[in-house]
């Protein structure tokens, strides 16, 4: 039986930190460095960060985010030798639920409906690894939890750590 | 630790049944009677299946759905003592994300949006105790199952069937 392995989705299949910059400068005009993000706290990682939030809830901030660089060819290719499901925290952002939806069925028309996961706690998904950018999910993962770098867990010290997709790969050992 | 049980939406809390036969009654102008769709799969249980699975796909269909008689009341009621989760495979109906969502919103308001997931295969979904309607579900989890009935699934004698949500709370010890 193939191993699971539980992918989250935004800063890790989706490059929302790129996005989130480039909304901030579309609507306040404000440019954002992404040096001045690391080891802070996504909440607080801009000048004002109950505008930077409030850009979350707008239509389109989600359907329209890049994808991480190199993500979707690695997913295919681990899909290979996993199971892989796509598990993300969307019901905190309701409005999110149909654009995650639509973005995997663009970019990740490998992955079906039935390995699709929206969610809230991850504590009750039980699969084999767990690649993740928050604590708040690798903490409590019944599997193998791997850290996926973002800007926000750049002096995380706990668990492994994956800097992008080729190292989830190698770690993984799909080649 | 508290216990946790997944619940499943359709058929468990929502009256999907009564709902369908409403919406099939209302755009077909054919009555079906409940007890016609005794034993009956879901999908071969109106004249015309594919004008019944139609509607599925039609704006509002679980939005308006009434909910399974004592539903809330029991589920308020176990979540004292037990982890609530609303599990529900809703990937499969994309239109059925946001309307689930606010239907839930609105009969239970009491459960987290940390405690919902919209899924597709509940395999991965590891709690103590699921109650669902389908045994593509039942058969596979992880914890107790525990077989709610809908008329799809009278016939079924596998796991332990409850008839009602006072029937539920009997077998979970909650009165």
């Amino acid at each position: 039986m193939k191993k699971s392995i539980a992918i989250d989705m935004d800063n890790v299949i989706v490059d929302i930190e790129t996005n989130w910059i480039g909304w901030y400068e579309k609507e306040f005009g404000v440019r954002i460095d992404k040096q001045d993000l690391l080891g802070i706290p996504e909440d607080d990682a801009f000048p004002d960060p109950v505008a930077a939030r409030s850009l979350i809830y707008k239509t389109g901030f989600f359907r329209d985010a890049p994808m991480i660089q190199g993500a979707a060819e690695a997913v295919l290719k681990l899909q290979e030798n996993y199971d892989i499901f796509i598990v993300s925290a969307a019901m905190e952002f309701p409005n999110s639920l149909i654009e995650k939806h639509d973005w995997l069925n663009e970019h990740f028309p490998f992955i079906s409906w039935k390995n699709i996961v929206f969610c809230g706690d991850k504590r009750i998904i039980d699969t084999d690894y767990l690649i993740d950018d928050h604590l708040k999910n690798l903490d409590f993962c019944k599997g193998t939890p791997i850290l996926f770098t973002a800007s926000h867990n750049v002096n995380v010290t706990k668990h492994k750590r994956v800097n992008n997709w080729n190292e989830a790969l190698a770690l993984l050992e799909v080649g």
